[in-house]
Order: C-alpha cells, then sequence, then structure tokens
C-alpha cells in the first residue's frame, strides 16, 4: 500500500482523551478513531492487526477442532429470562444494552452468548453421540459500562472471540479446558505477548473452576500474585495464601480499655502496644440482594488483613436463599460517609466488637432487616485478642471465643498480598505484578444447561443437562494489550506476526528521482516475495517520515537514503533501532530471514 | 471434517415458518437457526459460505485500491442530527433500532454507516492532496423491519459490504462508480450468479445515480424491466419507456354524460367505447410530510397508467419546502376503505376531475389543508379526453386541457411495464423479469458532507464539500439468494466457489471395514490436496445419508460402497446428477479438474 492513497493521518500531540501509553499511541498513530463514548472505529491499519490476531485464532481453535459459527448479537429477552440473567443483566448490573423493538419486544445486545448457545444445544443435541461439541465465534460485543475509558481495554464495542463446549460430563468438559488452556498459550505466543496464566474468580458467568490470560505490563488493571517457582499465579480476587503467623498475645486477662480516638487499627494497636495481628477487626457492611432485601454483613477479620470483597460475595451469593434472593446486586462497606446514608444511628465505627449489640441493630433495621455474622478464619485461632467494646472510644483486650464472644460462622475471607506464603509450597514467598486480562476460559458445569432445560440422552438411557464450558478471548482488547507491553517513546513496536505491515519503505525526498526508482522497485519486489510492505510515498520531510514510521511501528524500515550511491539501503530494526546498510539486491533475502 | 463430529442436524419436513425455497432449505439443511424474529445464528457450514462469499468480495474490493476498516455498530445520535435523518430513522421509518444508555445519551444501532464515515472524513480528510479515497467494511446491519421475513432475505440481523468513497469531484467520483460496477459483476460471476444490474431509485440514502444488483430468481421481490439487446434493465421502481401511442378519440364535443357505476377504467371504457388510452383518471393522495403537515395530492394520468409512488414520493420531496417540510413519512391513496378514515366528505371516488371542485376541497381541509395537483406526461398530450365530472355516476367527454380544465404541473409519475417501449431504442419492447437485490451503488454527491461539514481544500484553496460515493452489497442476503436460484426438489446446489465444502465423502455402511478403510484414505488425501472435504462416518443408514448430502447441496459426492471391490468409487456431480465411477487412485486428480 502507498500511503499517498492510504487514509493515514497522524498526530503530533498526545489526544487529551487518553490516559494509558497504549491508547495516546493508537490514537496519534492512526489506527483508531473515536465515534463516541467507549466506540472507536478500527482504521485500516488496526484493521489488518486485529484480522492477524483472529487469523491466529482461528488457525488455534480450528486445530483443537473446534466448529466457527455467529451468533445473533440481538438477543431475546425470553432467552436470558430462562437463564434468569435478564433483570441483572439489564437493570441490576446494567451492563446489556436493552431496547424495546417496533412489535414491543424486548431485546439486548449481547455481552455474552451463553443463552443463545445453549438454547441451540437443547434443539440441536439430542444424544452422547453427538457429544463432545465445542463451537466459537469472533465477533463484536456489546457492554454498556459505568465508565468506558482506556481506548479499547473497555469500551462499549469490543471484539472478542466466545467459544462454549458441551459434554457428557466434567471428565470430558476438563479434556476440552485444558485443551483450550494450550491452545491460549499458543496463541499468545504466536502473537509475541509475555503472559501469565492465572487462577481466577467465576464471576457472574458461573461456573466453577476458571483460569485468566494476563498480558503482563505496568498499567495493567489487574493484580496478580505469583510464587517464583512458577508453579502458582492467581488474580489477586481469587489467590489463596497461608497469612504470616500472629504474634502471640500478651493480654492475659479480658477487660475493657479507655482508647480514645483510637479508630483504627494503626492508632489503636499504637496506643496498646501490640500487633495487628492480634486484633479482630470488624469491618460492616450493607448488603442488597436483587430481591430488594437489604442484609446488615458483619466481618471479623484479623487487623492485618484486608477483607476480599469478591471472596465475600461468593459466600453471600451461597446464603442468598434465607434471605429469598438470588444474586447480591451491591456491596456497600460502612464508613463515615456512607453510614450517612445508609443508617442514622450512633453507630460506633472503629469501635464495633464482633457481636454488635442488638440495640445497634435495632437501630438500622428499617435499612437492613436481617443481619449476618462472619468470622474470616484469620481470627478462629486468635487468643486473648483485641477487638472494639461496642462503645465509641473503648476497646476489649484479652477476649476469647466462645468466652466474651461467640465465634460467627468461620468462612475465607482475607485478601492475599504481596509476602504471604504459598500453599503449595510455604517457603515461596508471594510476588506481585500487574496485567492486562485477554482471556477467560471457564468450567461452567450446568448452570445454563439446569436453567435452560438443555439436556441429553447417556448411554444408559437417562436424561441428563449438558455440561458445559466457555472461553472468552478479547481479540481487540489484546491488540492494544500488545502496545501497552511493547512501545518506547517513539511509538509502537509491533511483533511481526501481528503487524499490520512487516515492511515500511520510506523515501527520504520523493524529489530525487533516483530514491524514487529504487524504492519502486524495491516495494514490487517485496510484493513479489509475499512480505507485506507500505511504500512512504508521501509529499513529506524526511523526518517527519521517520517520525510517523516509529510511530506506526512497522518491524523493519527501508530507508532508500545517501547509500543507494554505493547500491545499498538502510534498514532499521524498529525494536532495537539497529541500522544495517544492506546491498538493494539482497533486500529481499534479508528481509526474508529476519522475517522467518 | 467429520459429519459424526460437527454440530449438525437436518430436518425431513418443511419448518413452518418458511415460505421461500431458499429459506427452508437452508433451515432443514442445517445451515441457520431462527433465535428470535428475524434474528438468525449461522450455523458452522453456513459461517463457511459467508465467509467464502466475504473473501471474494475483500479481494475485489482490494484490488480497486479500497481500504478495509470497521466502524461501531452503535451510534450516537448527534451524527445522525447533523446528517438530519435521525428522526426519520428511529421516528418517522423507524427501521433504525434506538435506545439510550446509562449517561441518558441517545444512540442508534447502525442499519449504514454513511454518518460514521462522514465523521471520520471530515476529521481525516484536508486536502485534495489526499484524495480520492475509498473506505470498506463487512459488517453486521440491523433493521427494525416492520415485518421481518423470508430468512436471511429480510432480516434484523444482516451482513452487508458497505463502501464509502471521497473525491475532489463528480468525475472522479464517477471513477470509483464504473470501477463499483465492474468490481460488483467480478464478485457475482465468481460466486457464479445469473444476475443483472439495473437503474435503481436513491431511496432514502440520496444522490443522483445509482444501480442495483439483482440475482434473477422467481421468488424474487423486485420486478426488474428489461429489453432484450441486453441495453437496458431498471427496477420498476426507476425503469422509464415510451408509453403506448393514445387512441385518436372520437368525442368530438364537450359533454357530460350519466354513467351510472362506471366508477371504474375499465366500466367507463365499457360503457361509453373508448379506449383506456382516451380516459384522464385522477388518482388522490393523502400525504404527511415529515412536521406534519398533511396535503392532498391529485394526480391525474392516462387511463392505461398506473402511479409509481417512489417517483411520486420523490416529486413531493422537490416541493416539501413549499409545506415547511423535508420528507414524506407517508402517502396514502384514497380508496373507498382510506377515505373514511381522513375523509369524511362524500368526494365521488371513480368520477373526479382534474380539477377537483372547491366545495369538496372544503370538506377535507381538516385533514389535509394544502391541495397540490399533479398531471402524468401521459394526458398532456391528450384531446378530447373522457375524465370524471365531480359528480357521482357523471363523467365528460371531449375534453380539453386549458379548455374545460387547466393543465396541472406536468411530470414524470407513470409505472413502466411490460410491453412499452425501450427510450434508447423504441422497437425494443420492455419484459419482465423478478429478482432479488443484492446490491446496490450510488452517487451520493455532497449530501452527507454539507450538511455535515466534510470539506476539503481544492488546488486553488476553495474550501469545498467532499463529493461522496456508496457501495453497498448483500452477504447473508447474497448466500440465501444463492439458494434461491439454484436448488431442486431434493435440496441445495452450490456453486463451488462458495460451497461450504467442496466434497462429502459418504460412507453407505460403517460396519464395513473396507469402505471406512478406503473412505478414511480418501478423506486424508483430499485434505491434503486442500480439497474441502466432508467424511460422513455417521452411524446412519445409507439412505439417510444420500438424502442428507443432497439436502446439503455439497458439489461433488464420492460414494464408498459396493464398486470398491472393482477398486472404484462413485462420484455423484450434485447440480446434474450425474454418477461417474472412479478408480480409487484417480479419485483426487478427477476432483481437482472438476472443481479447478
Amino acid at each position: 500500500m502507498r500511503l499517498s492513497q492510504m487514509l493515514w493521518v497522524t498526530l503530533r500531540e498526545d489526544p487529551a482523551e487518553a490516559e494509558l501509553p497504549s491508547h495516546k499511541l493508537l490514537l496519534r498513530a492512526g489506527y483508531i478513531r473515536r465515534i463516541g463514548s467507549g466506540l472507536y472505529a478500527y482504521l485500516p491499519l488496526m484493521w489488518r492487526v486485529l484480522q492477524k490476531i483472529s487469523a491466529i485464532v482461528r488457525e488455534e481453535m480450528d486445530a483443537t477442532g473446534a466448529q466457527e459459527c455467529l451468533l445473533t448479537q440481538l438477543q431475546p429477552a425470553e432467552l436470558w429470562q430462562e437463564s434468569g440473567r435478564w433483570d441483572t443483566y439489564t437493570k441490576a448490573e446494567g451492563i446489556m444494552f436493552a431496547m424495546t423493538d417496533r412489535a414491543n419486544r424486548e431485546v439486548g445486545l449481547g455481552p455474552t452468548h451463553e443463552e443463545v448457545i445453549t438454547a441451540i444445544a437443547r434443539d440441536a443435541i439430542r444424544s452422547y453421540r453427538q457429544l463432545p461439541q465445542h463451537l466459537y465465534q469472533i465477533q463484536t460485543k456489546f457492554r454498556d459500562e459505568i465508565r468506558p475509558r482506556f481506548g479499547l481495554m473497555r469500551g462499549r464495542e469490543f471484539i472478542m472471540k466466545d467459544g462454549y463446549s458441551f459434554h457428557v460430563n466434567e471428565e470430558s468438559l476438563k479434556e476440552t479446558y485444558y485443551a483450550m488452556d494450550r491452545a491460549y498459550r499458543k496463541m499468545f505466543d504466536r502473537c509475541g505477548l509475555k503472559f501469565r496464566a492465572v487462577e481466577a474468580d467465576s464471576g457472574a458467568i458461573g461456573g466453577s473452576g476458571s483460569q485468566e490470560f494476563m498480558v503482563l505490563a505496568e498499567a495493567g488493571e489487574d493484580d496478580i500474585l505469583f510464587t517464583e517457582d512458577g508453579r502458582y499465579a492467581a488474580n489477586v480476587e481469587k489467590a489463596v495464601s497461608i497469612p504470616p503467623e500472629a504474634v502471640a498475645s500478651h493480654f492475659d486477662k479480658f477487660e475493657k480499655l479507655h482508647t480514645p480516638k483510637a479508630n483504627t487499627i494503626e492508632s489503636v494497636c499504637k496506643m496498646l502496644k501490640c500487633s495487628p495481628t492480634q486484633v479482630v477487626k470488624q469491618v460492616l457492611y450493607q448488603v442488597t440482594y436483587d430481591n430488594g432485601m437489604a442484609v446488615l454483613v458483619l466481618v471479623s477479620i484479623r487487623g492485618d488483613r484486608d477483607v476480599n470483597e469478591v471472596k465475600l460475595q461468593n459466600e453471600l451469593v451461597k446464603v442468598a436463599a434465607n434471605y429469598g434472593g438470588k444474586a447480591v446486586i451491591n456491596l456497600q462497606v460502612a464508613d463515615a460517609e456512607s453510614q450517612q446514608k445508609w443508617a442514622h444511628s450512633q453507630l460506633p465505627l472503629g469501635y464495633i466488637a464482633p457481636d454488635l449489640a442488638d440495640s445497634y441493630i435495632d437501630q438500622v433495621k428499617d435499612f437492613a432487616p436481617k443481619f449476618l455474622r462472619l468470622a474470616d478464619r484469620t481470627v478462629a485461632e486468635l487468643h486473648n485478642f483485641v477487638t472494639g467494646a461496642n462503645e465509641a472510644d473503648y476497646h476489649v483486650v484479652g477476649a476469647n471465643w466462645a468466652k466474651e464472644f461467640p465465634l460467627p460462622t468461620v468462612v475465607n475471607l482475607d485478601k492475599a498480598q504481596a509476602g504471604d506464603r504459598a500453599l503449595h509450597d510455604p517457603t515461596q514467598i508471594l510476588q506481585t505484578a500487574r496485567g492486562i486480562e485477554v482471556g477467560h476460559i471457564f468450567q461452567l458445569g450446568t448452570k445454563y444447561s439446569q436453567a435452560m432445560k438443555a439436556t441429553f440422552t447417556n448411554e444408559q438411557g437417562e436424561e441428563l443437562p449438558l455440561v458445559m464450558g466457555c472461553y472468552g478471548l478479547g481479540v481487540s482488547r489484546l491488540a492494544q494489550a500488545a502496545v501497552e507491553q511493547s512501545h518506547d517513546k517513539d511509538g509502537i513496536i509491533w511483533n511481526k506476526a501481528i503487524a499490520p505491515y512487516h515492511v515500511i519503505v520510506t523515501v527520504p525526498n520523493i524529489a530525487d528521482t533516483k530514491q524514487i526508482e529504487v524504492a519502486e522497485s524495491l516495494y514490487h519486489a517485496l510484493q513479489v516475495a509475499k512480505i507485506e510492505v507500505l511504500l512512504d510515498d508521501r509529499d513529506e520531510r524526511a523526518g517527519v517520515k521517520f517520525k510517523d514510521a516509529d510511530l506506526v511501528g512497522i518491524p523493519y524500515r527501508v530507508v532508500t537514503g545517501k547509500a543507494i550511491a554505493d547500491g545499498k539501503v538502510e534498514i532499521v530494526n524498529r525494536a532495537t533501532k539497529v541500522a544495517t546498510l544492506v546491498a538493494i539486491a539482497n533486500v529481499v533475502e534479508y528481509l526474508q530471514q529476519e522475517l522467518s
């Protein structure tokens, strides 16, 4: 392609709308253009990158026997009502765009396709002899994000590969799940990405096991915990660990102490000269279920630990039936500000005890008619601990479970953190990194097939729900993550596997007919050799062309400059910036070698 | 692909939802599945067909220098408000799905992309030196159809190739427009379709010249008029012609005659023993403009001709400014039924004169405060004609323009019909055919660039609006049109260029290890030879397999039946049903020959 004929405009200045380097670079280098909030047009160069990633994804998916299809983007509400997700997706969380058509039927714009594919499987699959099956598609998805940002990272329209598999049992599901794990690793390797596969929380999609694929990058939104030995990596939301041991308590007598203004762990520890590991801290939540029921949840956790709210949410969903609900739609921690909103009582925040007195509970009955106590496993084994006295400016010390306070239901709610020991080998200490989630594979089990009555008949003639897996990969997000991982101050550095073009031939001076002649003949020869080549034949200064070439990030730049007098051109490697003089006659061979 | 492993189910019965043969066949043969009204999932076989069509489209588009991109499907209302189409598309006609996002902004789901691409061009194009440009995309589009039907023909989601070009002037536009004409013909040829390029009306897209590409099929929704010499073809909505000459009138005296119950052309001609070509008939419309203004329009046209309502609508848009409007949103003909709705007067329908009396007009003032008279060119030259007397059961004869009736504004409103003479050669008589519109190319001109202020600077430094073209092709519609054009009672007959697979190897009896052995080895050999092959290794009766193979329409079927005892297999051509015995060793070569 000749740049003089391509619709391509680069920007000198960083666009105000962008924060992340990758977002800035994709806008500046003319890859994408903003059409509206969270909406980006993929201009010709970007489309080539996306097509290359898609081609890699297709090859690896097809190699596993998965079948490509294309499902509808508009999805009838009835399907989502069957799975029970319509209200959660369109109202409670509101991430699904929904509308009413001219016949007054509700339809949503697909953020994901479990319902549609399960409806198809329910019709098409009757017998174990038809199983396993795995269908996938590469398609634009939609999410009405609360705060669309970071360009293609969190847009309202984005391209995904999503696959769905159907099985007779968990064993068959696991086979496909592990095949997908291998296929995903191949795809990311082929795209030239540094990544980690991590244990993940299954979130709203549901299911038992799930794994995320994180492209490592400083600006990543996700925290990863991992061990040096490479045997453990997990999203912080999902990570498990052995917390440091608690320091033995020196309070051997239960008593109430005056601790004025010591309403933080730090201040109370300082005042009482104790370790945070000796303190039982209470965190109070107001939880709202999907049926509108509000529950006050009091979590007791060790003073040095934080609550992992994803784990908490999962625990709360488990007991949802007790409150007539199914899903948690809101989780709000009681701090000075939020307390004003949903509790006018004088709750002594910072001094609450594990058995928050009934008098306080009565005060908030209107806001949270139900009350639930949970204890993190980190407090279950504590003796003679310090905790609140249910009275402002007072703590108790030397407390013990069953003696002064009943031990609430013990669950695992603490957030793993760097410095914790690993479960698989306590000599391994967890370390932290940041990543961008580009893939997520799930063992769904029978969540959707049961809800939607998608069954098959097994060899014994029994009718059973299909066992399902689902496998997502963010194609447009991967493209930007690649830029986030690989760029320098001058611009993008594409891996040759996903670069829009392999080579850019830059003519420093188009008024020089000799330069043009060499460039045109190389442009032709490279095309014949199936090397994807751009020709910068624009009427611009050499400096502008070099800057643009760096910005756009094509792996190799061929410059038909002064050296042509000696029968040579300069070939610059974009990543290393190393320039090599190569005889004109050897350029094709040289680049074939480099690109192979 | 092994059929035993593919998600593929065929139906024995015609599905109740389908009317067209192609729609029935695509459902029965397991290509598509209905997800909701006008919404179809493309199952793996269909997806392969669509990918093949897309690949042909891409190759031919790229060969013209057009650049592929992908624009957003969600489109902010503001862009459509700039072009002035938001209300027409979302309210008046209501064909655009529209919704409000969580930030209360209006967004639509793209049925077309003039606005988005013009916004991009407005930003990116500054100078004539950047022109011409041509961007295209292959994408799912949305239309909230009043009556979705015929499967992929008139769905609410469908795949389109849409391209948009930008030029310095009409001459440059025409160059690209004709290049597109040639590219489209190549695409349809390569897909193996019988088609006609016809002059078309530009409709709501706007612009000067436009051409449709029609796949010929009996069940087509569109009427085409064409001449035997191949030099003229047009959509009936757009077609022009020389109507037959009028028979000279024998009424040489103006008089009013009693014509009881003769309120049709047929009955009055019978009673007065005259030709319909001697009669001036009046057709009365109630027209509503987008600003709500209603206008009563009286069209005078020759008795043997019909009003082409697309032409009428175009004429009415031209004079819209007189009524404070821009677009016509409703056009209703006054017949006995509609008259009840919008006019309680005793209008003597069937007896109205070209100068409809004021007393009648007064009666309908509430329903249509404005009144407009138009005469089709077929009545302008008539002498001593017959027409209504503005009084039930009476006509006048021997009437003349300017004498008894003022001649209204003369326009061209008559619908061309089979039997008319061609303009380019009056010895050529128009004939009729039916087609399915699969492509439409437009010379848009400056309609969008002017409205959206997308300008460039020409060589003389003047700022001018970009001159635009747009080029649509229905990819999913083309796939079904191909089936509509090419099928028989047993199923689909795919052209090899767009068939999902080239060959199906059918094993009549999978219990016969010799048959399986031959089939497996051929399956392998054909794959090695890059021939796309299905292996029917299902545990089904031979009859079922043969029926399914015919239904699914793969061009060649290889049967590893009894003949393998003689070292041969039967190869059946799906289109001709001719079966040939071919030595097993020669199968690959034979099929390579057939497919080349």
